[in-house]
């Protein structure tokens, strides 16, 4: 681990007192015992432990400032392991004191932020507003946080871990559409912006003000009507998604915010397309719905000057080599009409600055067939890993035997 | 709460400093206001919470002697509410610290445990080995270990929690085909009976015993390649299985144990169907497989008194009033096949101990329409109840209004 600028989610293993290898339990009638089952390092013992995962970085926190080209952290060295940037995943998973365990590359997060930073040169006062659901550990947010990010926020525990993090509050969004009356309170008072979801929201929202004695800022979050052709669970921005206020419904929001001038303050606009979206056209379609909705607010005196589109960009999985578009193809697509409202732009990007930082690190604990299947038995589960159950996400390279090396050198 | 001989997971709330009600701040506009929302009784504030629900038990732990009658806990009453047992759910609610909250009925966990143990009378030495999976809740893992319950494990974590819980290791069974050697440490200086499920881990199990200084009872988790008819996410006992040992492999097992005359003592043999069955032929064949094995297994020399059949009943999640087999269905069909070779029945119901016994109560705290479609906003989220997306599992009455007034009265 010595050097390299990783950081890793670390189980935290059994205690050590029975540091025995087994090498010599082996039995000989064992059919399987030619396959090589490393030893396991540690025998459990003792009262109940910690049943959580908990996360860890290493101590060197220097990021490669100049490795900023989008090239990929992980990688199969010649002698067939798994390499991550410059450290072998296996040295890893020696030195941890708890397996399975998420190893990150934090030089591949800092050259996804640099992506989006480089593609927004010239777009004055845009803010990266890291979507905190993606991934809310708490050393990865302060990295993101240090590295100029704002933060996206769907509840109130977001909210607080985001503070926890030092976040600029000015820097942060809350969104969703059933934000508590106690979360919007702690976002008053800290000055986040608030995304206005519905008419009930909105008199939370001006409830809220009312408590906390401070003006909000808010922006609409407006449905736009576009098909973000992802998959249903994560679609966000259509006409039957439950995100948002209705279009036609925008001028009694506005005259609701200009009743209450005390308690609101109208910045923006926002929309949400949805997540791992792989055309960046559906962008440029909803930036030109909100701009013409931006004229229609100016037209009546409100002084906005955000356009937040939420709706994060798809993952090349599969290594397919598919052309997906980059940060900078999003926000070229919307660069002009930005820049032609004179708006600062909030971006949401979520998955697209850490799915391709991490692997999850199991180890091969041992080899069985039924006759006509065999299985690969390891350290990991759903516990550790619920999305490929959950909807079929993609998680483990079922493809490419680099992943399935990851932890271990096998030969079947 | 006061009588209510219920217990409820709580997750705590946030400060209460700003305890207001938000009845003056209606906006006259809102076209929903004429929707009751409940008024939020505390507002968020200060340094970051802890993340997670919590458990937390009513002081009453008198357990009802008499309702052993099978009775479900909860019931709608004239007025439109839910009750649980005599108790409004509502007045839980607002009496709980943090919402959303799991709601349980200790009295009817306590029945649910009765109808077990009425089915098994006659049944010398028999084990209601609860599958600790379905759920790990402190409290609860301690009132069934006061009726009197074994435990049926899968990780060493939960092998932790069992102990803690107080259970007799005596009556813990260890299972799984992906046991670690520090979890089988842990298990053979506890004395739980271990599942031997592959070659690997009967080695792991020999090397355990030999670590901990301890002779391990085992049973042979035998794959009885049985159609169990469930949900293929939760079938267990069909021939592509991972679990278990093949049946044309018991010899070579038999072998391994007869090797090991220090490190194994062969006490049963196991076997295990799929979770939520809802025919009891299917225990009925399995049994009649596996006292044919038993047969096999003493012919050789061995005391084998345990037979282990896992496998949970189904539970009437749509109240259809679908006849679904009870407790004493299910047991009947192996009764004259376990007393015929005097053998110790352990069984391993989980999910139907539990399922019935809780509801998930939410907060209505908003309505909003898209035009098309109404949704009724609540304060519970995928976070708290993943189930449904994850494998369609119900969990939500769609059919019944009971649950859908749960915890508030709403006339749409």
């Amino acid at each position: 681990m010595a050097a390299a600028a990783t950081s890793h989610l670390v189980s935290s293993p059994a205690c050590r007192r029975h540091r025995r290898t087994l090498t010599n339990h082996r039995l000989s009638q064992n059919p399987v015992a030619r396959i090589p089952v490393a030893p396991l390092k540690g025998a459990a013992a003792g009262p109940l432990k910690r049943l959580q995962l908990r996360a860890a970085v290493s101590q060197n926190t220097a990021v490669d400032q100049q490795a900023t080209a989008f090239k990929h952290c992980f990688s199969k060295s010649r002698d067939g392991f798994l390499y991550c940037e410059d450290v072998k995943v296996e040295d890893v998973m020696e030195s941890v004191e708890r397996r399975p365990f998420y190893l990150y590359s934090k030089r591949q997060i800092t050259r996804n932020v640099e992506a989006y930073r480089e593609a927004l040169e010239g777009l004055e006062g845009a803010v990266i507003g890291y979507a905190i659901k993606a991934n809310n550990n708490l050393k990865i947010l302060e990295h993101l946080r240090g590295l100029g990010c704002g933060a996206v926020l769907v509840s109130g525990n977001e909210l607080r871990l985001a503070l926890r993090a030092g976040f600029d509050p000015t820097r942060c969004i809350f969104n969703g559409n059933g934000k508590l009356l106690e979360d919007l309170v702690l976002a008053a008072q800290a000055g986040v912006f608030v995304n206005v979801d519905s008419e009930f929201d909105l008199e939370n929202i001006v409830a809220a003000a009312r408590i906390a004695g401070k003006k909000v800022n808010v922006l609409l979050r407006i449905n736009p009507d576009v098909d973000p052709q992802v998959h249903p669970y994560v679609a966000t921005g259509n006409k039957n998604s439950k995100f948002g206020i209705r279009n036609e419904k925008l001028q009694w929001f506005l005259d609701a915010v200009k009743s209450h001038p005390n308690e609101l303050k109208l910045v923006g606009a926002h929309c949400h397309l949805g997540s791992t979206i792989t055309k960046v056209d559906i962008f440029r379609d909803a930036a030109a719905l909100m701009v013409n909705y931006i004229d229609l607010i100016r037209e009546q005196g409100f002084e906005v000057n955000y356009l937040n589109i939420g709706g994060g960009l798809g993952i090349d999985y599969y290594h397919t080599g598919a052309v997906l578009p980059m940060p900078r193809d999003l926000i070229d697509t919307v660069r002009e009409l930005v820049l032609s409202r004179n708006l600062k732009l909030i971006i949401e990007p979520g998955r697209s600055l850490i799915a391709n930082t991490c692997c999850l690190v199991n180890r091969v604990t041992g080899v069985k067939t039924n006759g006509t299947k065999n299985f690969i038995v390891i350290d990991g589960s759903m516990a550790e890993l619920i999305r490929p159950s959950l909807y079929d996400a993609y998680q483990v390279n079922k493809h490419n035997n680099i992943i399935c090396s990851l932890s271990y050198k096998i030969d079947l």
